[in-house]
């Protein structure tokens, strides 16, 4: 799992039908001193989560966890990606980061 | 997910015959600024989509989704990538990209 | 699996419900000359191994190996990366490294 | 799956028994413009195939599928990678190759 | 599958149980001039191979692959990568490499 910050909404009419009804959000990388990296993915908000636009979340990049994370309505649904947490307060040596 | 552009076809008659009938598309990577990264990759048009040469579009790259969203016909076709998406406006705190 | 260090720890409530009860450790890539390098990354602690903040730990980073090391009380806990192992020496052509 | 060059072959006696019968090939990634990058892999030819030095091919790199592509005769082959296609032509917007 | 060279080994003593009995190998990406590159990961030693330091090695990096190749004793072992081969001689465009 990586940490990353919602940075944005998809909206697309034309695509696999499990997608339905499921918030596709794009997330960037976050570091441990808050600044973002790397490119950005699209990835479906997790059944328990409901994420929004500058929330620091945990984000899961493995096929069949996320597809454990995501499915809630659709057993079948092809998810790659999904947000499977909020994060509320990061310990390291370096110092803390907050929501 | 990613985010990408539709740029080319490819044409290979030995094959797997599971990818027969099926559109091999070549996609790059599109950044939120519209401009394309990283190397290009050989994905399967997904069975809701239809997408062709200039299209942006949700690419899934884990091959258990991959397999779902492209196997229409054939439940065994061996597929890694596909199209499961067509992108019509994206939303983020830099701006807004439309199709 | 890689050799890692754990350098800290993340609180989150709002969460897949599996992973009540796991730690979430923060954990970076290690060098054999003991230095770190890479992207911090989210894993959950295997259930064999109780790490903390300091340890030299080994990382597993495929999902359905990751299931196998924690999945403890929860069978279908969705987990990406997980510790499997507490290093107690490295042996290599470069020297040696201990806990 | 990604287009590559076939560059060479791998001999090895001491192997895991399923690879026996299988051509070992080793490829490289090949850019649009016909040039070669990235590091050198081993992937198994696919049954359908019988891929050669030299030859353009599509590879696929994920295991599920790999082992599809691959199994002709032993479903349980440890497969991680193959070549699923030989390209006869690439048609993109900055031009074409052919075999 | 990666051409690789094991460099060290690994002792752990707490662990996921399953690991009792296997060896844990270093090794690092070689190039086929023979150098080295890239990170050091930790494998396990295939079932039919009994791979030791020095050794040229075939590494598979999927884990459904890794599992068949090293489960030997324990078809529940949580693996990710291991040796799948060691290497005789390879032979491309650019010379040949022999154990």
């Amino acid at each position: 799992m990586i940490i990353a910050k919602v940075t944005g909404n998809v909206v697309s009419t034309v695509k696999n039908e499990h997608y339905t009804g499921h918030k596709l959000l794009i997330v960037r990388p976050m570091n441990l001193d808050g600044s973002l990296y790397g490119d950005e993915s699209v990835v479906l908000d997790g059944a328990d989560c409901d994420a929004g636009v500058g929330d620091i979340v945990l984000v899961i990049q493995e096929g069949g966890s996320a597809r454990l994370v995501a499915r809630a309505e659709n057993p079948l649904a092809p998810v790659e990606t999904a947000v499977c947490g909020i994060v509320d307060t990061i310990s390291t040596t370096q110092g803390t980061i907050k929501q």
